[in-house]
C-alpha cells in the first residue's frame, strides 16, 4: 500500500426532507449568492424549498452555469458577487453548479485580474475562498464531498481542473426526492461518471491495497445492481438513495487512499468535450475501453480481479479475464443507454487529429504509468473510433 | 435508507515513516501533553521518533494510561495539564490511550468540579476541548477517526462512552510498522474489536442501505483474509497496513450512515469489562454471538446476508444461512485464538447475577429494537456461559 493523506471536512446531512437544514447550516446574518443552472429547479420544487429554509437572509441570485462550466459564465457570477458584497455561496443543482460555485468561491475574493489563474495553478495561488454550500439534485460527480472543480475556457477549447483546501463545501445536503424529476440522459450519464470516477482509482497498479479494493468494488456492484431500476425512472426512494451515495463516495478521496490513480481516460475525455461538445459522461464512457484495451498488459492484474469480484468471471486466465472484464464494463454501459464510440457521435478519424496536435501542444502525459502522451493519445482514439 | 449527518473532519496521515510528520501538524509554540500507556512505546522505537519530530517545542509527558483508561488515573494527567498549562494533547498508543486523551483534553477546560459528568452528559457539558494529536500504535477501536471515548470509574466498576464535537483527533498518524512489536494477544483483541464493531452496525434492521452493507462486507472479508498472516506475527508490511486501515474504516462514520446500530453486545461488554476484568474484545467476543441468538428472528435478513456474501453460504433458507453466519463468526474467532464463552474465564451462572443487577438499576434498555433491558440481557448472559 502507498502511503496517504486522507482529510474530507464536508458535514454530509442526508435524507428526505433535509433541505429545510439550511436555516440552522449557515449564519443568519449572511448575504447568500445563490447558484444554480438552467432553472429546472425552478419548476421541480427545489428553488423554493432552499428559498423557504434561507428565511429573512438577504440572497443574490445567480442562474444559468451551464454543464461544463466556463469561465466567461462564473466571470459574470464574480462580478455579481463583488458588487454585492456577498459573503457565502450556495450551489443548488448537480456536479457542474458546484463546480462552477467553488471557482466563483475562490475568485471573489482573488487578487489577480487573471481569474484563469485559479484553474491553472489552483492550490498555489488560491489563499482563501467564500464558505460554500450545496444542495446535490443529480449524483454524478461527487463534487458535493472534495476540493475538485473542473472549469472550461470556451475561448480556447479547454477544460481543467483545480482543487484547492479553501474549496471543500461546508455542508452538502442530499435529498434523494430532489432527484425524481432527472430525465433518462442525466441518470444515465450519473451512473456512468461515478462508475469511471471508481475504475479511475481502481483498474491501476495493484498496491495490496485490499480494504480499498473492496470498498470500490462494493461501489461497482452497487451501481451495476440498481441501475435497471434507476434507469426505470421509477421513483424508488432506497435506490435514489443509494445511487446519491454511491456517486458521493465515488469520488471522496477514499477509494484512492494508498493507491496510485490513472485518470488519463478523464484527461483525454475532457479534450473531447472542450472540443465536440460531448456530456462528461459521454466522453468518459467512450474513453475508458480504449485506455483499458491500449493498458491492458499493465492493467491485467487489476482489471481481472474486477472480472472475478465484480462480474462474476471465473474461469479463464488473467488475460482472458482482463479482457472480459473490459467486454462487461461495455455492456453495462450500453445497458444504460450509453454509447461508447467516437461515432455513434459522428466523430471521424479527421476530428481526432486536433485533440492529438492538443497534447502534442501541451506535452502532457497522463496514467498511472506515465505514458500516455500525444503519441499514446493517437492510438488510443484510433480504438474509440 | 435511514436519514443520517456524517461529519468526520480528523486528518489521516497514513504509512511508514509518517511520524516525522508530526513537526507539521503541532504549532511551533504548543506546550504538549505527550500521553502513553504502559511504557510500550519506549522499547519499540516509537517514543524516539516521536520526540524526535516534535523538536524543540515544550513537552510534559504522562505515561500510564491504562486499558480500560479510568477517570482515577486520567485525573491526575489532567492535574498535570491544568499545572503546567499545556495547550495541546498528544496521544501516542491505542484505543484507551487516545480515549483517555479525549477525556483529558475536555477536562482540562472543563468548569465542573465532578469530571464524571463528562462522560455522563457528553456533548449537553462540553463546550470544548484542548486539541488532540494520535500517533496510533494498535489497529482495533479506530478511536483514532471519531469523536467517541470510552471510559471507566474503577470506584463505582462502570464503563461508559461520551461523544463530542471536540473530540475529534485534530489529526491521527498510523504509520503499520508500529504494530510490529504488537504481542499475539493484542492482535488477536485488535481483529476481533473491529470485526464486532462492524457487526453492530451491519447486523441490524435492513435498511436498504445497499453501499454501506457492501463497505461492510468490504471491511468482514478483509479482515478475515488477512487474519491467518497477521497471526502468524510476521512483519508484512501491507497485512498490516491493510490491518490498521481495516481497523480505522469499522467505527468511523461510514458504515453506519443510513442504518440503526444495535451496540447491545458492547452495552454488556462493558458491565463484563467493569466486573471482571475482561479485555473489551474478550467480552465482546462472548457477547456477540448470544445477542445474535437471542435475537435471531429480527436479525435473520442481515445475519442471512453475512452468511452469503461474507462466508460464501449459498444453501438452506434465510434461518439456516443465518444460523450458519453465527457458526462462522464464531469459528472465525476461534480461528485467531479468542475464547466465545464465560467459562473460559471462569465465570459462573452466579457471578452473572450482578451484571443482571447492574442493568436492573440503571434500567438500560439496548439493541436496534429496544428491546434488550435487564431480563433479555439475563437470557443472552446465559447463553454466553
Amino acid at each position: 500500500m502507498e502511503n496517504f493523506n486522507y482529510y474530507n471536512p464536508v458535514k454530509i446531512v442526508f435524507g428526505k426532507g433535509t433541505i429545510g437544514q439550511i436555516d440552522k447550516l449557515i449564519e443568519p446574518d449572511a448575504k447568500v449568492l445563490l447558484t444554480y443552472g438552467g432553472g429546472s429547479i425552478k419548476t421541480n420544487g427545489v428553488y423554493k424549498q432552499v428559498i423557504g429554509a434561507l428565511k429573512g437572509r438577504k440572497v443574490v441570485e445567480f442562474g444559468g452555469i451551464e454543464p461544463n462550466p466556463s469561465i466567461e459564465t462564473c466571470g459574470k457570477a464574480v462580478e455579481l458577487g463583488r458588487r454585492e458584497k456577498v459573503n457565502f455561496v450556495l450551489a443548488v443543482g448537480g456536479g457542474s453548479v458546484i463546480d462552477g460555485s467553488k471557482f466563483i468561491a475562490a475568485a471573489i475574493p482573488f487578487k489577480n485580474k487573471n481569474l484563469w489563474q485559479i484553474i491553472e495553478k489552483g492550490s498555489g495561488v488560491i489563499k482563501s475562498a467564500l464558505p460554500i454550500g450545496v444542495v446535490l439534485t443529480l449524483p454524478a460527480t461527487g463534487s458535493e464531498m472534495n476540493n475538485i472543480s473542473v472549469m472550461s475556457r470556451n475561448a480556447t477549447l479547454e477544460k481543467k481542473a483545480f482543487r484547492s483546501e479553501y474549496s471543500y463545501p461546508k455542508f452538502s445536503i442530499l435529498d434523494p426526492e430532489t432527484t425524481y424529476s432527472l430525465d433518462r440522459r442525466q441518470l444515465r450519464n450519473g451512473l456512468v461518471d461515478a462508475f469511471v470516477h471508481v475504475c479511475e482509482q481502481y483498474a491501476t497498479k495493484n498496491s495490496n491495497a485490499h480494504l480499498q479494493d473492496r470498498h470500490a468494488e462494493g461501489i461497482f456492484k452497487t451501481l451495476v445492481q440498481i441501475a435497471p431500476v434507476v434507469m426505470s425512472g421509477k421513483k424508488d426512494y432506497d435506490t435514489r438513495a443509494t445511487f446519491m451515495w454511491c456517486a458521493t463516495q465515488a469520488l471522496n478521496g477514499l477509494t484512492a487512499c494508498g493507491t496510485i490513480g490513472d485518470w488519463s481516460t478523464h484527461g483525454i475525455g475532457h479534450v473531447l468535450t472542450a472540443f465536440f461538445g460531448l456530456a462528461h459522461a459521454e466522453s468518459i464512457a467512450v474513453v475508458l475501453p480504449a485506455v483499458w484495451k491500449y493498458e491492458l498488459s499493465s492493467k491485467t492484474n487489476k482489471l481481472a480481479m474486477l472480472a472475478e469480484n465484480v462480474w462474476g468471471i471465473k474461469k479463464g486466465s488473467k488475460k482472458q479475464k482482463a479482457a472480459a472484464a473490459i467486454e462487461q464494463t461495455v455492456k453495462f454501459f450500453h445497458s444504460v443507454g450509453m454509447p461508447t464510440k467516437l461515432s455513434n457521435y459522428d466523430i471521424t478519424k479527421k476530428d481526432i487529429t486536433k485533440v492529438i496536435a492538443r497534447f502534442k501542444q501541451t506535452g502532457l502525459v497522463l496514467g498511472e504509468n506515465h505514458d500516455i502522451g500525444a503519441k499514446a493519445v493517437e492510438k488510443i482514439l484510433k480504438i474509440c473510433l
